[in-house]
């Protein structure tokens, strides 16, 4: 194997890389939403279609919901399996949107050309990173530089419910040496960073009811209980002036910082006004007494994603509602149990009910946290070759998002993980014209072949 | 004139004294949603022509908003003006109706016929009791029994906004010796009332807005303020644990109920446990110190009609939300400042917002509180018409609702305002399935008859 020959590939095909994520862009793989359902099924035959297209021995796998795609290449050396997900998330407000969000289009910007599109970082640009480091060794070397499994998850943005199970079941099939995952990003938008630490998540949506339909305000009102003012007092009484969690035993579980990280993150040099600023804000909101980087990576929240209730249209309607709804989220840490504070917050919410109120619960998802075995030889190894591609030096860093599907490898398959994504900060995931930098896709690629070349080295 | 051949012909007439009704009600005259503009315009037209059909000299008076209706008929007697509004609330959620809300129909219930549709008690069915007297008169003796005004609003259910310039612009021609307004209801459903107490209403609509975007709330969740989490602490502290508005001077102007008119009240044996088993509810929810029938018609309320902010859609979205809105309003009474307490309640807001947090406010009507002058010696006459009409015995009665236009015909005319209506609690006002008994239509054009009958004899 060259690697210089296969970088030069991977410059020369570039233009072809990006039209073929563009033509994976344009598929509207919403999972949370079922009238996209059709959307996700064409995103998961695009995906074997390509794998196949390299050789991999690619196929469908249908779920109890979304398919999985599962694929496999090559015959020797070290066996890793690379995971990403083709789903995405909504597009709403829509109206935010300066173009369309399926239409995936090169736009100049002052910080260079970026890749516009819903999806384009999280993850299917980050999917195809992957997919063209392995299309560029093969199209130099005619093979894959090791033993390659292909998983893409089309439900990540939904909760994953199919992922466990169908790990389960098909677990002597996906057991590998090592898990890859790309769906996590540059560490201040510079420097390249394998994430070893992920919080948890807890999904809950409630629906808080009184009278048994919407009321006048004028005849009931004073008289009628009020859901909405229900829902409002239960969610401001999540947290206290501090900004911390109220319900009992939430912090069980939540460990300090060690000081080896506290240190290494210390000298991150983070720039919590610069990352705050890109978004409009100035003063880092959570608990009063942690560093910025601890809020976001190693402390947990409880964050409300949603709220409606009563009326919502053009002008005035004296309506006093039946009904008022949040969407509720947590984001956990060390071993804090996803279960026992289900069972908490539904407790608290049951304890705010007045009298003629009831409460209707919806659980979306409760994984716990995970922390990675840095230990593994791969973790330098790729380490030392992302220093190679970028122009600062990697880092072991920690992330506030939520990726299950590293300690499900864990888990269920008991294999390592190694995260490593190419994203930045102002990507707008999950937001209105969310983008990929050109940069971090072509550098993504190259990254990848990087990495494959040093782990197959051994 | 013979009241009894007055009352066979509308006894007579009911059929297509319904038929025009029916007619009425087709028309979705909402007011508050631009969309249906045209519709509101229509239900004017409408009405200009069946007035001229009774030999009123009729037209639809432009506004800046809705059009008015003004009519006159009549040279001798004493000059009454007759209001009621021909706009109605929105209709969602529309999946809650049993039926088109436009497609008047009347239905047989264990409790008698009634009129299914939107406005069919508020306010068309009530306007067209008295149109109705007034068709059944003329009929029988070929004239009216008095001067009558007629005048017809298209924007009560969205703040008025043009009536008192309206009111303004033309005192001169609008001005009588009485104003006459059907938009109550009867007392518990069974006795008839005059009403001499009516709240004011206050409606303020308020967006917190955070960053300048929708974040993802693993990224940012612990870092990032949550304007929906803003908003909760809003609302939240506009009670406290009694039940009582916070606001700083919110209570100013309120009186206590005089003794005569506690005693009055306490003698209509108010039959709260009834009145709130009939919408699924039990317990009396407002102040802790107040009965019922002094929190729905002579204390102040705060209410927060509709919120909504981040992701509402189906399943789940890790959105850290840009911002989060509310619809609140106030009923005011006694002398209550409406614009003092608009002032309180943004300084309140203003206090409770967070670094980096901003709120942008609309206004949506600011009315007082009104009391009648009961001593106006048509009154006591209609008080003793509408005795004659119904099984129970008139009561003088509070609203807990808001009708600012009996405010404005002292203020801007010098006009006394007698509030007679046939409404009942179970009509579903601004709900789904909104109803008109058809017995409060019949006896309430028979109510109509008597009274005018009543006051023409001076």
């Amino acid at each position: 194997m060259s690697l210089d020959a296969v970088l030069t590939r991977i410059d020369d095909d570039l233009p072809q890389a990006l039209e073929r994520l563009q033509a994976l862009l344009r598929i509207p793989s919403i999972s949370t939403d079922p009238a996209y359902k059709a959307n996700c099924e064409e995103a998961a035959d695009w995906l074997v279609a390509d794998l196949q297209s390299l050789g991999v021995t690619a196929e469908k796998r249908a779920t109890p919901g979304h398919p999985m795609v599962v694929g496999h290449v090559g015959e020797e050396g070290p066996h890793v399996l690379f995971y990403g997900h083709y789903d995405v998330q909504p597009v709403d407000p829509l109206d935010l949107w300066d173009r369309d969000p399926f239409d995936a289009q090169l736009e100049d910007t002052p910080a260079g050309k970026v890749i516009r599109a819903r999806g384009a970082s999280d993850d299917k640009g980050q999917l195809m990173t992957f997919v063209e480091a392995c299309r560029a060794y093969a199209h130099v070397n005619g093979r894959m530089p090791c033993r390659i499994t292909f998983f893409f998850e089309g439900e990540e943005e939904s909760g994953s419910p199919s992922l466990v199970p169908f790990m389960e079941q098909n677990a002597d099939e996906l057991r590998a040496d090592l898990a890859l995952i790309c769906d996590t990003g540059l560490f201040d938008g510079r420097a390249p960073a394998i994430v070893t630490m992920l919080r948890g998540l807890l999904g809950e949506e409630l629906t808080v009811t009184g009278a048994d339909k919407d009321l006048h305000s004028g005849l009931f009102g004073g008289i009628a209980i009020n859901p909405i003012r229900v829902l409002a007092r239960i969610i401001a009484g999540l947290h206290d002036d501090k900004g911390r969690v109220t319900l009992p035993g939430f912090y069980d579980g939540v460990p300090e910082l060690p000081a080896e990280m506290a240190a290494q993150w210390q000298a991150l040099d983070f720039d919590a006004e610069g990352f705050l600023g890109g978004v409009g804000l100035s003063v880092p909101a959570g608990e009063a007494d942690r560093t910025p980087l601890e809020s976001m990576w190693s402390r947990p929240t409880c964050e409300v994603n949603g709220i409606w209730g009563g009326y919502t249209g053009a002008g005035f309607k004296t309506v006093l509602p039946a009904k008022a709804s949040a969407k509720i989220s947590f984001r956990l840490v060390g071993s804090q149990d996803p279960h026992a504070i289900r069972t908490a917050f539904r407790d608290y919410v049951r304890s705010m009910l007045p009298a003629d109120c009831a409460v209707e619960f919806t659980g979306h998802g409760a994984s716990g946290a995970s922390r990675m075995a840095t230990t593994h030889p791969a973790f330098e190894k790729a380490r030392q070759a992302l220093s190679d591609e970028w122009p600062e030096a990697a880092a072991f860093a920690g992330s506030g998002g939520s990726i299950p599907i590293a300690g499900h490898f864990k888990q269920v398959l008991d294999m390592d993980a190694m995260l490593i994504g190419f994203s930045k900060d102002d990507d707008q995931i999950h937001s209105p014209n969310e983008k990929y930098d050109l940069d971090s896709f072509h550098k993504g690629i190259r990254s990848w072949a990087r990495i494959l070349d040093a782990i197959t080295r051994g």
